[in-house]
This record gives C-alpha cells, structure tokens and sequence, in this order.
C-alpha cells in the first residue's frame, strides 16, 4: 500500500531524476499587515487536483516534464534570519544538483534566500520583478529584513541596472524615485516585456512573481490588494514568451488563499505556476 | 391569504398561461472536486429580488412575458441515472404542453437529461455550448455519467457537427484533439459566435451555459473557477444575440454560490437568465 | 502618552487648520436588500494603513493637504428624517468654516443630507452622479425617504439639466424615461466623461460617487451588486481629470465591506478616496 | 404542475383549516450593532428541511397539527411606525379568523406590533420574555421605537406585574432597577420557570422569545451575541413544559442566520420552533 | 532529499510494521442536504499539526504506538456501490495484513463499506454507534443506499441486539419504533455507556462514530447540525473507556469541515480520533 | 467637532487622571500555527461599543472608574526582541506613573515583555496562568522566543513555585512533567482556583489570561483552539473573585477575531476584559 505523498499537479518525479525542483516556504514572519501567505504553498498542493496537466495555450503537458515537489521547509517564526539561511540552503542543494529552483511562497521576502543561492551560482542574473508594490524601502519599522525591502536588499547584492520591475503601483515617493534610478522600472502594467525579454537575451533569468501584480479581481487572496493591476490574461501572455529566455530560477509569491474562500485565487496561482513550469520545458 | 410562492423574478405566470417553464434540478452527486452547484437554483429566486425585470440592454420587461417558475425537481443523491430520468421526464412534459423549458442546474450533468427529452422533440436540434472545460471525457473514474463525460454522452446522442463550443480553456490534449475532430471548438472566447448564430439560421437551437466560461473575477462562485475566461459584458454582448435565432430551451449549470459570500456571482447568474429568457420573447 | 485617533489615511490635520474636513455617516437605515453599508467608514479607516499616501498617478502625497477626519456621526436608526437632519448639519457646519465636506456613506440616501446643506451654500450647483442603479423612483414601498429614491429627491431641489449620471445599467422602464427627460444619462460607462467636464468649467460640482458603479468583479462588496460595470481603471482614470472643475464636495458611499471578506473592495474604495482627496489639493 | 410554495417545516396546512397562523416579519430596522435578522424567516424555511417533523422529546408530529406558513411580510425599511401597522394588521387578521399567530422575526421591536393586536383580543395576557437584554430603555439616541426599548413599549401597555422576565444579563444599572421594579426579572438563566408557569395558571400567554438568551455558543447567529447564557438544553427543557399553560401567540426573533455560517444557529432556532408549536398542539 | 508525505499526525509507522492503519474515505455521494464531508480526511490531516501526540487524559502518547496513515481512497462520485466495494475491499485487505483498520470519512454511508469487511472477519462483532441520527430509514427517495439508511442496511447484515445506539435525538416516528425494537437504543445522551461496555465483554466491538452526536456548540461543522447533544467533554470520558473493550475497527465520520471555519470542529474531530488511537494501544 | 479618538469600551479617561492603562500589543509574529491574534486588540475596541458598561454580575460600572486605553503600540514584525523591549518599556511607564497596566495581545508571548517590567516593580510577585497549553518547551524549532515557551522564559526570571497554572490540557510528556516540578500545576479546569486566591492573600499578583482556557465552544476564535477547555461561565466565576487578591497588572491574549465570523469570541472577550477590569475597582 503506497504512502499518502503530496505534490502540486503532476510534479510527482523523483528527486534524482527531476530537472526541476519545486519548494514551498510558508513563511510571513514579516508581513506587516494581513499574515496568511504561509498558507500558499500547501493550497496550491490541494487544490491543483482541480486543474489538468495539460495547457490548451502553449500545448504542453506537465507529465512530459520530470518536475519533483518537496514539500515545504519548516521555518522558525519569530527568526527572519533563520528561515532565510534555510530557504538559501535548500536553492543551493538544487543547484548544487544540477537542477532548477521553483519556490513557492510565502511572503516577498523568501526571494531574498533563494537569491542569495541562485547569486552564488550566477553572479551575472538578471531579475524579473512582477509586483504591485515597489518594495524598496531601506527599513521598515526599523527592520532591514522586512517584505517592504526585500528588492532593496536583492539590489544591494545585484547593483544597477540588473532588475527589471513591471506591474508596480504603489509606494513612496522616494521609493519610486529610487527604481526610476537603479532599475527598470514599468509601472502600472506590463508594457514593455517583450522588448524586456529580447534584452535578456541568453543571460541568466530569475523571475519572481509576486501574485499582487494582478488586479484583485482576479487575485483578491492575498494580504495587501492593490487596485488597478494587470488582468489575468495580460499576465498569462507575458509569461508565455517565457521560453524565449534563459530562466534559471523562480519564485511565485503572497499568495494567501484564506482572504479568498471562492478558491478562484489559489486557482489562479496553480495555473500561472503550471504555465510558468511549462515554458521552462526546454530551457 | 396568500401562499407563500416563490419564483425567480417576474417568472410568476400560471403554468397553463406560460409560454416558457423554468424549473431547478439541485443536483452536483457527481461532483468530483467541489460540491455547491445544488445550491445554485435556490440562491438564484431568492437573490433575484434585487434585480429589476426591465433590462435597459434589450428594453425589455420580464412583466411583458409569461414565464412560469415551477419549483425544484426533488432529485435523489446517490443515483445519477433516476436524477436524470427525472429531468428529462419533466423536460418532455413541458415540451408536450408547448411551453419551451428553462433549466436551472445543478451541474452540468442535468443537461443530459434535458437534451434526451428534447431530442425527441427536436431530432435535428444544434447545440451552443459555453463553457471553460471541454467535458469530453468518455468515463471519470469509470464512470460514464459524470459532469465531466456531459458533451461526450450529448456527443453520442447528435453525432458530429452539431455542437458549437466557445469558451474552452481546459481539458485533456485527447479531449481538445476529440473536440478539434467532433464540434466546432471556439478556443478561449467567443470569437466566431456571430457568423456561428448566421450559420445556424432557423434551425432549433438548444442552449448550454455553464457559468464558469465567465472568468472567476465575473463569477467566482462555482465548483471549478477556471481563470483567463470571457468577461460578463463579453458573455451579455454575445447573449443579446440569441433572438436571431430559434432558441428551444436552454440551461444555465454550474453556479455555486456558497463560493462566492458577497452574491455577486449569484446576481450575474441572475442577470444573465433574465437577459435569455428577454431574448426568447419573440421566438 | 498620546489619545488612540483614528483618522483616514494621512487625514491628521488639526480641524482648525483644515481644508478638506473628512466625516463618516454609517447610516444604512432604508436599504431595503442586504444592510451593510454602516460599516463602510469605518471599515475604510482601519484598511487605508494599507495603502501609501503616495499616489503614482498624480504624483501628490496625502501629506502635503490639510485634511481633517472627524470620525463617525451617530445617528438613530428607525429615524431615517433624523439622521439626514444630522448629516446636514455637520456639512453645514464644515462649509459654514470655510472647509470642503468629504462624506463617506453609509447607503447612497446619505448624499440628501450633504446636497440640501450644500444647496444652501451654492444654489446652482451642479452633480456627478456615478452609480449603477437609477436611484429615480418617486417612492419605495411608500416611502419617499429611501436609497432607492435619492436622485429624485436632489432633483426636486435641483430641478432639470443639472444632474449628470453615468455608468447605469439598472432601473425600471420609467426611471429610464424619467432620466433621458430630466437629466444628462450615460448609460453602462462612463463615455461622455471628458465632454461633460469641460460643459461644466468654473461651476460648482459635487460628487456623488456610488461605488456600485464598479463592476462587482471590482467591488463585491457592496449591497447591491450589478454586474457589467466599470473597470477600477477607467474610474481611476475619470477621477484622475477631477482637477479640471471646480469640486466643492464629494461622498464616497454603499461600501458594504463585510460581504468582501477579501478586503479588496474597501481598499479599493480607500483608493478611490485617496485619488478624489488628491484631486481636491489645488481647488 | 405544482406551484413553488415555501413552508416552515410541516406548516403546509390550507389557511382556512388552520389552527395555527406563523408568518414572517423581516425587519431589523431599527439595529444599531449589526443588522441581519430580516433574514431570519427565510433562513428558517430553507434550512428546515434538514430537520424531521417528529420530535422524541414530546413524541409528537407536527403532520399531525394544522399550521399554515403565510410567508413574509413586506415592510418598509425606514419607516418604522408603518412596519410596526402592518405587522399589528397582520396579528389581528390571524386573531379575527379565529387562529393563533407565530411570528418570526426580525428583529426584537417586531414583537410590539403583534402584542398590540394581540392585548386587544386578550386585555389580560401575560408575556413570558426570554432574552439576554432588559430591552427596556425608555429611548434609544432619541427613538422610542427601538429594539433597545421594546419591552418598555410593552410595559407601557399593560402596566406592573404582567411580564415575566427570564435569562436576562445585559442592561444598565438603569433598566435593572427598572425590572426590579415592575417585572419579575430573572437574571441569569431560568430558574423560576416551573413556578412562573404554575402561577400563570390558564392566564392568556403571549411568548417572546429574543434567540440571544441563548449563549452563544449554541446561537452566535444573533445581532448581538452576549456571553454567559443558557444551554440549548435548559432552553428546551423550559419550552417543553409549555403546554401547561394557554399560550395565545408567540414570537421568536432576532436570529441573524449569516453570523453563522455553519447553520447551527439556524437548525437550532428551527428545532425550537418546532417543538413550541408542538407545545400549541392541545391547547 | 525527502518527499512529501502527509499524514494524520503521529502515524508514520511503515505499513509492514504497523498494528493500526487509518485511511479515508472522502465520499459524500448521498448526502441530502449539504454536501463536505468528502473534505473531511484531508482536513483532519492538515490540521493535526496544530495538535501534540501526547494525551494528558490517559498519559500516552502516539509516538509509541505504531500506525499508518496510507491516505485516501479515490472514490467515484455518482456510483454509490462502486465506492463502497472500494471501502470494503482496502478494509479487507487491513484485516487480512493482521491489522486494524481506522477509517476517517466522508458522510455515514462509508461504515458500510468497513462492516461489510469486518463482519468477513468478525461475524458475531457488536457495534456502538454514536449519532444525532437514528440513520434507519428504509430507503430515502426510493434509494436504499444513503446516508439516512446506513444503519438499517447494516442491521440488516447483524440481525437484533448487536447494535448500540448512543445520542439519538433525531428521526421520524417509525425509525425510533424500529430502534426501540431492534436495538438497543439510549436517546439524547450517553448514559448506559458503562454499563453497555461491560455488556460487551470481550466480544469484538466496531465503533462508528457519527462526530454530529456533539452538540453543535462544540462541533459545528457538520452537514446536519443537531442541536440538542453531547458536550465534548461527555464524547472524550466515554471514549476514556474504550480500553475495556475489543475494538477491532472503527469510524469517524462526518466532519464537513467548510462550515466551521474557525477549524475548531476540525481541532476537536482530530483530538477524539487522538484519544480513539490511543485507547487502541493494548487491544 | 472633536477628534475620533477610538477606546475600548468606558476606558476614555486622561491619562493623568488614569488609575488604571489599557493597552495593545498587536503582535504575532512568532505563532506557528494559524497568525490573526495581531487583530484582537482593534476588534475588541470596534465591538465593545455592542455591550454595556455595567455588569449585573458585580453591580459596577465601568463609567465609576478611571481608566484610559491608549491604544496599540506599533511593532515590528520580524524582530522579535525589538517588540518585547517596547512591550517592556510601555508598561514600565505606566508603573513609573504610579498606574497598572491592562494589556491586550496579540500573541502569549507579548506577556513576557510586560512581566519584564511587572518583575523590577514587584519582584516577589506571583502569576495566574489560565490558558490550554502548558507554553513550557525550552525552544520551539531552535528559538526561545516564542508562544510555546513564553511561561518557560517567564518561570526563569521567577523561579519554583511563583506560577499557578489553571485549565491546562495539552503540552509534551515532558512539559507536564516540567510543569508538575515547578509550577502548581491545575490540569483542565479551574478547580483549586478559591484555594489558590486565598493562598496568595496580598501579594501582589500578575494575571495572564490566554482565553483559549476557554472550550472552543465559548471562544472558537484563536489560533489554536483546544477542545475540553471551560465554559465561559466557569471562567467568569473565577474572575469574579479576583477582587479579593492584589491585582498588579494583568493580560488578555491569543484572541484571533477573524476565526470566528460570528463576532461571539470578541464579544466574550470583551465581556470577560470589562468584568477584570471592575474587579480591579477597589484595588
């Protein structure tokens, strides 16, 4: 009689033999305002049975790739550094194997420990930034480690030039004059990603997603909605031109599914990921 | 003093005088992932009096017609075949009375029932189908009667080139190359729906709305909220076509409206049935 | 040690040295459908720490105004002429100080109270209304006094050509006509936006915004939701060209918070509020 | 085809060859916490049907009486002095035709209008009032027509020594000294029941029954839940003991069924309902 | 690096080495009235770990016993024999393995399924069962597998005096005829528990355990919540006891853990299934 | 007009004048579990305004004290010492000002700054520990600071025999066995706790209420609900004989509103603060 394993949809390889490892850090440790996202990742594992493998858009099956899912780490509240180092260590076990990080959130701040590895491996990454909120601040409260920094952090270890931000619509004065500086910065929606892309070229990608991005029409299951984002469909055809990059690493985070008890958000996130695990077929 | 009658808006004709029967079939018992849809006709009457019958769309008044609402079939969980002999059985009944039937689901097994009845009445009938999911399969977990098998079992009652699906965005690669082969599949939206209502001319036409080709932000509330779907202004523009052609019934499946607490799925269920039951005013 | 004040985001200056004098009016006493709408200031005030006072659109922050939030009124139920009799007082009392009222309501009846204080201080005013329903019968149930009646009891004050709706798609088939005789109707969006702002020039206008005219996949949470409205960003964008008249009052009104437990229709309404504030600064 | 008639529970009988009247008073106008109980009645019908008609506590069936089920009144939300008239109308049709009424409400002030019609069919009635309130302010921020004030109105009608006050444990000092006075208050809980009833004797009854008496741990689908009340049980085992007196009417309100999404407010409030009216059975 | 699997908590053991094994049975195909039970197991698991292994009631501890949790069982929705011959059949082959099989449903029907196996190995086995419901409808709608029969078709397998009933508090008239006849029947509570338990001797013993037998107040979250029951506290001192006893199986069903969602009936379902576990320990 | 100073119920007093200082730590950045008890503190304010100042349980009202709540202190999540030093540093001044602190959690753990302070006022002091768990671990996943360890850390600055811990049903093997060693221990309910006051006649005494002592029933809204825990009117018999120790200060913790949509856990939250807080009257 088989053992009661859990995975996200069809993402059942073993671990030798995976190309791609998918990780969940259910942390919000830092979440200032509504905490929740630490739920993500095991309702994204639930309700993904509610979805096929197979995507009518970019005509591609899950069971065709060798994709294995963990689980998720058990990370100490209450510790930020902590949980950072153990997300870090992980991503670097997966690269150390010759395979592709996916880490499934969380709260924004997780990325900085799976940044932290992927930097290790490619000094030279670029990082594509989807988000509704700049965060850019220094310190929050006090707190350099904070979700309302963590892009200030990743910046401090990439320097200018090397993150390219879509989507954004909210945060200081001082927080957008600081992108308008040192990154790529396209607010409001997505404009501008193909021509993103072709910059790209064949340097090393990591994309993280930070779910509020999309309006909460279609994404309201998640701590911080920010009306007036990018509709589902605006993100899905971006992600689809995925497959023209070198994507070697991705986070896709805040979802948190309790504030959205129809399930049309986790619904929504289990299908970008399963879009976003596709496009990294040949890569 | 009176009875304490309840009806969907406006439906409150007598049964003799009616010239369309609306009726609920509360059944989901083959509901694999979540169930709610035998909520769906219950919600719908008691919400619908916070609609107006007048539709500043069409100019129409729901009072201008004889619609009888005839109640909820009391169907038996546990036996899909007796649920759908009891369907179809009431479907007969009205089309024998010369009244146009109007079902309300329920999942979309139901329309099963409904199209063997009006089979026999109209051999040559098409379909408009609408929907996220293809429902093509030819047996769930060898069972050939499930929500997921609907098409496949009308599939087999109408032989090929009668069903016109719009709206598809999830199935199997086999049940997209069934469609491709079968029906005439409109992927994604409801582009071709007009040259499809000028090629079915005064042929009688049978519609088939489950809701959920809505996108999740329209309609959050249904079992299986499936996100990039078609817009509600998207779905009403394409409805307020339906009087060019000879609509014989109808069904409207799939709401579940315990999924969506704010009623707002439920009240574009409702706008969404009086908008079809004001285009078969003159057919 | 300091008094718990709670105001609305960035809405802190003293009253004294105020210009724009913020109030709530939970008052939701003749909804006659779901109830709710009472706790929409409230609910406004504990989301907008969200949000930033920072706007991307415009580029102003809420910290460079003078904006003072008073809190709630208390007003008794069951005594619907007693509470409009407070809401007109409290705006009296702000324009009579030489400030502008902002009101967050509480259902849309709420606006009467505001508009005869307003009336007294400019007679020729003109009105925006945005809202989904007509709001035009003569009497509800019998009573005059009524949410479903409010944009005919400003009429009676106004008198013809001086109200201008937008973005309504639900009424009856006489409020229909009433409206195409007595006011400027835009039907289902908001085209016609900038034309009727440039008609309008130095002349005073208030607005009176029933957040209902957002499509529900925007804002669920409100009483009566009617599906096919308008997008978050075409409201934004016609809020955006506010500062091109002469706004000399405002309310924000039928947030019923509790039916989105998501929380996204009040930050949207707090958006929204924070976008019309920002337009006020140079008025 | 059979019309779509909704029945409280087994309470199908004709008008005409009924015993026993219940009808619905969906009102809660005059709420100042948190609205609701106007969906009481509905709530009720619907979810009655998951309950049996026999009760084993009395070895009854409500098949075996002859209850009709009007339906709801339709009140006027704003005007509180034409909904009490109508529900007064009401109660005294019931009591002119010979019948007793049972009214569901809303909610508590609904209870003035049927014991208005009720105290001119029987001028010496006493009323049994269970609740966690006194109810007994002489106004409420102005209003004398309030839920807050209900059982003072009463008062008012019949003088000192006629009411009996049962489980009450919310009020001020003011309106505790106020029952001490001219009722006999009952803090607490039950006790004094069995006396009470002896004492009554074959004295016309009228029952108000403020579901709240009730902790809420059993009902928190109420307005104003109130720690500290009685068990389900001790409520029952009182309600089983009234056929020992002549009860000529009652009333049960102030469930507010979307407090508790899990419906056991509701079962619980049927469950009482039914066994009061099986109480009514020989009397 | 470790997969991911998921357990009740503390039932890790390997199955070759365990004593116990508990499954599920996620089958809600018969329910009525409000369908959820189906997400009863996966609940129970994912909130165990808000739970310690330990017990101070009988001072063990789950970590010295050795059970495996094996998962779910797939169960086809709308073929009811088809689902129970997949329970009887995982039993058998428990019982077969010289192990004892701990199902977690799912609506009541599921016993069925595990009866018809354990009466295999037990032919003279008795069986408590614990419920709100007397369960002994002959058929429900014409369907004689349902829910509201389970117990009449496994009395129909045990013949007279083999089955205890504990809590009955509702049923029609005939089913508690039917009861007093047949069985031994103890209405409303628990009392006779001790004594019955001595009856049983070392007789072997199935438990069934209907978690609506509690009160609502302390498991809401049910599909049929009866008001009227057992307190927790009464359900865990009767379940102390177990240890006297021979149990060679047992059931818990129910649980439609949606409707509850403070997740205290979850809490609650798991703690009992705990301290069942750990009466099973010497057995 | 007046500024909208928001307090928890009657506690409107300047703080100069003040007796007594309530106050928010909103905290709960180290549960591990189910986050939330960071919203108790702002609940409870918005819902005391359903109840009354007085209690007709002791016959005092809260008007005929002085009492000032100055609202919640902000604090930093991810680091968890930083909110304890603020913890610390607000209720050392209030004892610097020669009043006693009342706080509202937020996490168990906020308990562990106030006693830091509490400690260099009163070093002899002794504590009553209500609560379901033990809280005893030495670490939880490696760190000290966390709910699970807040009376470990708080038994290191007292020592043996200092912390009287009531209504305790879930913890290791180890942490009873801890608790047995060190502490009076009280295993499940309440009883020993007249013995206890008088035991500790004048000292002074901190008082922690975690209100999950409460059965689930009673307070289903925290983190972690516990099955078998008191009736809340056990609970409220217990307080009401604390005027007879010397009450230095005391906490109420581990409300988590939004887990119980009913508002019944706030509302008894709220109840059982105003009865602690009339108890403290005469002290």
């Amino acid at each position: 009689m088989n053992r009661n394993v859990q995975t996200f949809l069809g993402c059942d390889a073993q671990y030798g033999r995976a190309d791609i490892v998918l990780f969940g850090a259910p942390f919000d440790g830092t979440t200032s305002f509504r905490p929740g996202a630490r739920f993500g990742p095991s309702a994204m594992r639930n309700e993904s049975f509610g979805m096929e493998t197979y995507s009518p858009y970019c005509e591609r099956d899950l069971t065709e790739m060798r994709i294995c899912d963990v689980g998720d780490l058990e990370l100490p509240f209450g510790n930020t550094e902590a949980a950072l180092s153990l997300i870090q260590r992980r991503t670097a076990e997966i690269y150390a194997a010759g395979k592709r990080p996916v880490l499934l959130g969380g709260e924004h701040l997780v990325t900085l420990g799976a940044l932290r590895a992927a930097l290790q491996v490619y000094p030279d990454l670029c990082i594509l930034h989807l988000d509704a909120h700049t965060d850019l601040r220094d310190d929050y409260l006090g707190e350099p480690l904070s979700h309302a920094c963590v892009l200030r952090r990743i910046w401090e270890l990439t320097g200018d030039g090397r993150i390219f931000q879509f989507g954004i619509r909210s945060g200081t004065r001082e927080e957008f004059a600081f992108a308008d500086s040192h990154m790529a910065l396209h607010r409001f929606d997505l404009s501008g990603w193909a021509e993103t892309l072709q910059t790209l070229g064949d340097r090393p990608v990591y994309l993280t997603l930070d779910l509020d991005v999309l309006d909460p029409a279609f994404l309201p299951g998640t701590g911080t909605p920010e009306a007036g984002g990018v509709s589902f469909m605006a993100l899905l055809t971006a992600i689809l031109q995925l497959h023209k990059i070198r994507l070697i690493g991705c986070d896709i985070v805040e979802l948190a599914p309790h504030y959205d008890v129809s399930g049309a958000s986790t619904a929504a996130a289990c299908k970008i990921t399963r879009e976003i695990l596709l496009q990294m077929k040949g890569a």
